[in-house]
């Protein structure tokens, strides 16, 4: 499954490509950060995001688009910059008729550490072990869209799915990083309340 | 001058189209809502606004779109689509190279009714009054477009530009519309402040 993370913002938005296989093992396919200056008109910073999104759509090909859930609690000097290159991103994806989902910080930062409440440096470290990279993605918000990308890559074999669970207990341990080992523990202990 | 005004939204999201004339006489081109039910997924939606949007752009051909500037101290359950929605529609007009003016409620309301604090009722009674209208445009959300589009229209003669003060004194007050005199009186205001 190949998933396109997008960690939307007017000033970086990051964008990260991932290709996970059957067994979760994930691959980076591209990793990149749009950036504007903020000197720069609001409808020329748009477009830059617009168009960025169209070239990432258009080379990758993206099963699904993952973003960002954005929440108005953020700080109220960016949150509009924020939804505003989430609605561009949104609908560029719907316009070629590939899916969007969107979660939450927290979700995908337990997704990928293990906690809901990592910090950023923990979420790069992650991303970096699991994806086998020599050196972290940087800034956070390329780090960030990658965690985006797996984290949904990963809840799609998420418990409740007959597959996803005949998958995760034909897994041995050995072969799991340590995040997809805390996922698919965290997949049991959900599995065990349902 | 052709102006598309713009109250984005993701349930109504108001479009009209205004021609202005050089004495300020304005004529209704196009009016209309774009809705989209809170049933359907998000990407649906935006994906609607993003079509209705282009539709507008390729069917009227403005040459200014006019956006209500959206700010985050509104409902936080709805500012978000919002500004999803404003996002969509402002890297739309730049993607055809097509000027944003981005103008505030209280900016909006003081062009057409003479004052910033006016209500929704006040706005659509001056929009329908000042395009001649046999009956109101409706709902608000389409009143609103239209208003939007009047004020930037009209603020293009706004004080400081040669042209405007020269034609503002040229007008004799009979010629105006009750909102146009009022803005007129607004703008020698602000004259003589400055």
């Amino acid at each position: 499954m190949r998933v396109l993370g997008v960690d939307p913002g007017l000033t970086r938005c990051g964008l990260g490509v991932v290709d996970v296989a059957r067994d979760r093992r994930a691959t980076l396919v591209g990793v990149g950060v749009v950036g504007t200056s903020a000197d720069e008109p609001l409808d020329a910073r748009l477009l830059v995001i617009a168009r960025s999104i169209d070239e990432w759509l258009d080379r990758y090909e993206p099963e699904v688009v993952a973003v960002e859930r954005v929440f108005s609690q953020l700080n109220v000097s960016t949150v509009m910059g924020v939804a505003q290159a989430s609605g561009i991103v949104i609908a560029a994806a719907a316009r070629r008729g590939i899916p969007v989902a969107l979660h939450t910080p927290s979700e995908v930062k337990a997704a990928v550490t293990g906690s809901g409440r990592a910090d950023k440096a923990a979420v790069t470290r992650m991303v970096t072990k699991i994806l086998r990279l020599e050196a972290s993605p940087r800034p956070a918000d390329a780090a960030d869209a990658l965690a985006l990308a797996l984290a949904h890559a990963w809840r799609g074999a998420a418990p409740g799915s007959p597959s996803a669970v005949g998958r995760t207990t034909a897994m041995t341990a050995s072969a799991l990083t340590p995040a997809q080992r805390l996922w698919a523990e965290a997949e049991s202990k959900a599995r065990r309340k349902t």
